[in-house]
């Protein structure tokens, strides 16, 4: 048995988001799909972690296990992307790996950013890749809640219901926001996230950069452990799964 | 008359370029009759200069005159954009302006951007939207033979021969080459340019990158004033109009 990891870029728009579903065009389904026919075996790929219709992938991570060994990977690269490519993935780069390697659980750091153009008009070349907020946003009210999510704290008010981690508890290694003229790009590090956490984060930073929230309401807000209070989360256009580290 | 200037972000690549033409599709036409649409009356739209098709903008510079004085300047960006976006174009910004300026001759430097993905596998997040090499680009290289560009000279090696500017002399404030992983951005600075000044300068660097040139037959190139020693020019779809300054 071999274990290959492969690492994924992707435009999210027009899948129902990473994971495998009963209906619907999906990141992993193709992607299983297409190796398989092209190993002529059935393999199964397992990533870093989902990512929500809509969402992208700068550089998702995933690995899948195969009785053929590859033998020349560079080869492999472009048949498989012969085929993706048109459907708006491609894998980057593949690499062996031993069995102790697994793309979800040796991870040690998921970093992802979300884009936010921040002016009246609305985008075109990044149309369907960022969250377009008309009102001018507060970046110091913003940039004073992004440290007050970092840390290691219970994130349960970021929390979809439908999530199944274990634990709520998770450490936010970093929240970064920069900006290049009407563009926000904020960073989210940390080795785990809950489910739709960076987008209700997102969303809570957009109240306070709009003034509708104080500093100290959105303190409260992270603290209530309440996931009533949350504000709507961003949408998925805006989010790309930047980088999985190991 | 009213004289408004207006900057335009764009895709370039379903159009035939900037500059109204006898048939196909172009930037320049369709902002003019949309906006003599608006406005009943009939205006035209001078830009900064003109981008070829599959050229796209973030922030092309343009004005035009006319009778009736726009009130709202938001609503009219508003009403605009509802018919602009969804071909591709956004007008960012629009401001008045006295009979003095002049959206090409006042300008008084231009600044372009090519972007180019290098690596085996074809980008799909910036599909149509830069140039991909795969053969490994020696940025060492690139590097020196940007300086080389730098300065007051006679750019005709990289002129199109439909080029129609007074003269071949221009001076070239900066060329930048910056990288981010495998997306590699070169930045040019000038007043003005050649017709496909940039992706010829771009082609000859990557014949540099690749190798096939030394910096000393690239320079060669350069001071031989012969379009026919240049290499073939970098594909429209990288390019990027960014800037221009008053």
């Amino acid at each position: 048995m071999f274990r290959y990891q492969i690492l994924i870029e992707y435009v999210g728009t027009n899948f129902r988001g990473w994971q495998v579903q009963k209906k619907g065009k999906t990141i992993q389904g193709l992607i299983q799909h297409e190796i398989s026919k092209l190993l002529k075996e059935k393999i199964t790929l397992i990533g870093s972690g989902r990512t929500d219709s809509g969402v992208h992938a700068i550089e998702q991570s995933a690995h899948f296990d195969c009785m053929s060994k590859i033998i020349n990977l560079d080869r492999f690269l472009k048949s498989i992307n012969h085929f993706l490519n048109k459907e708006g993935v491609a894998i980057v780069r593949i690499r062996k790996r031993t069995k102790y390697f697994h793309s979800r659980f040796s991870a040690k750091l998921r970093i992802y950013r979300y884009i936010i153009i921040n002016r009246l008009s609305g985008p075109v070349l990044d149309k369907n890749r960022a969250w377009h907020i008309i009102k001018k946003l507060d970046l110091v009210a913003m940039k004073k809640g992004a440290k007050k999510l970092v840390g290691t704290k219970d994130f349960s008010t970021f929390r979809a219901s439908s999530c199944r981690a274990k634990s709520p508890i998770k450490t936010m290694k970093l929240v970064k926001i920069e900006t290049y003229k009407n563009k926000i790009e904020i960073e989210f590090r940390s080795q785990s996230f809950l489910q739709h956490q960076v987008r209700s984060m997102v969303g809570c930073l957009k109240y306070l950069g709009e003034n509708k929230w104080s500093l100290k309401k959105f303190d409260k807000v992270v603290k209530s452990k309440k996931r009533i209070l949350c504000a709507p989360p961003a949408p998925p256009e805006g989010l790309y799964l930047k980088q999985v580290i190991y």
